[in-house]
C-alpha cells in the first residue's frame, strides 16, 4: 500500500478544491481500477490548459487568445459592461440570453478577512476599462453574499467618482418560488424594492 | 468563455466519481487562477500513477513491483488470509496495527444489479492464492452492506468447499456509542452475537 506514485496521486488529488483524503482516495482508485484512459486523458486536458490558458486582456476571463470572442463580438454591445466574480457567473449570465453587453471578469471578490484586497480583484483594470469612452452603463453583477455586496459597494464607489452610471443586478423572489419559504431578507429586499 | 482547453478540462474533471458540472467548474477556476502549480503536478501524478501502478501478482492490491511490500513481508503470518473490497479498506485494517496476516484485496464487490459477477472480482484468483498450502484461515472483511454481505457469502461458499477455515469481520456496536442511537440491525446483531 505505501507505493509512492499512488500516495503522490492521492496528495495532488487532495490539492482540488473540496476535495479530503477519503474522495482523494476513492478518486485515485477509481481511476487506476476503473478508467486509466480517463486519467491520461485528465492529465493532458491539466497540461493543456495550464499552458495555453491566459486572461483576456479586456476582461480578464480565461482566454486562449490575448482578446476573448466574447470581446471581439461586433454584435455585442460595448455601452454596457457587466462585471462578474467569475467565468462560471459569466457563463450563468449568457445562458439567459438576455444580456448582449460586454463582461469584465474581476476572478474573485473583496475577502479582506483572508487579505484578499482592491489591489488582488482587478478593480484597478476595471476602473481603466470602464474608462474607454463607449461604456456608458456598468451592470454589478457580484454576488449576493456579504463578500459580493461589498465587492460591489466598493466599486460602485469607484466607478460613480468617475461619472459613470452603475446599476445593480435586482434582488427578489426567485422566479417559482412560494412567499412562505423565501427568506426574511430576501423577502424585505423585494418589498423595498417594488416597482 | 468557449475557449476549448477549458471545456476539455472541465470535462475531464467531470470523470472523477462524485464530481458533477459545477464541481468541475470550481476546480478548474481554482487550478488556472490560483495553483497552475497544483495543475501540473496533479498532471505528473496521473501519468506516474497509470503507468507505474499495476496489480500485486499474489494480492492484488495496487502495487509498482510485481509483488508488494506486503507480501513480500517476512513478519507477516501466512496462514491468516484477510479478504477486503479496496485497497482504501485494506489501508483501515492496517491502521488498527492489531492484524499481521496477510491480505487478499478483491478490487470490487459482487454488484448481480450492475452486472459484476464472480469473474468481475478476483474470486477464482482468491480461490487459487488461499490454496497455497500456507493459509489455514481466510477472513473475509468485505463491507457489511447488501452487496459486501453477499460477496462474503458467495466467498464463504467456496471456500468451506475446498476445505478452508472462513472467518468474518464481528458485527456490533462500533466503539463510543450509545446503544439508543444506534440502528436496530446493528443492535439485534450485536445481541445474537453477544459472547
Amino acid at each position: 500500500m505505501a507505493e509512492h506514485s499512488l500516495e503522490a496521486l492521492i496528495e495532488a488529488l487532495r490539492r482540488l478544491p473540496g476535495v479530503g483524503v477519503k474522495s482523494a482516495q476513492r478518486m485515485a482508485f477509481h481511476l487506476l481500477q476503473h478508467d486509466r484512459e480517463g486519467a491520461l486523458r485528465l492529465a493532458q486536458a491539466l497540461q493543456a490548459a495550464a499552458q495555453d490558458i491566459h486572461h483576456c486582456e479586456r476582461c480578464h476571463t480565461f482566454s486562449e487568445a490575448q482578446v476573448c470572442g466574447t470581446c471581439l463580438d461586433p454584435a455585442r454591445d460595448g455601452r454596457q459592461l457587466l462585471v462578474v466574480e467569475t467565468p462560471a457567473d459569466q457563463a450563468a449570465v449568457e445562458r439567459t440570453g438576455s444580456y448582449r453587453g460586454l463582461y469584465f471578469v474581476l476572478m474573485g471578490r473583496l475577502r479582506p478577512l483572508d487579505g484578499v484586497g482592491v489591489a488582488d480583484i482587478g478593480v484597478h483594470a476595471l476602473l481603466e476599462r470602464a474608462a474607454d469612452g463607449v461604456v456608458q452603463e456598468v451592470i454589478l453583477a457580484t454576488g449576493f453574499t456579504a463578500e459580493g455586496e461589498a465587492t460591489a459597494h466598493v466599486l460602485a464607489q469607484a466607478l460613480k467618482a468617475r461619472g459613470l452610471a452603475v446599476t445593480r443586478l435586482a434582488r427578489g423572489v426567485p422566479a417559482g418560488s412560494e412567499l412562505e419559504y423565501v427568506d426574511l431578507s430576501t423577502l424585505a429586499h423585494a418589498l423595498s424594492d417594488r416597482h
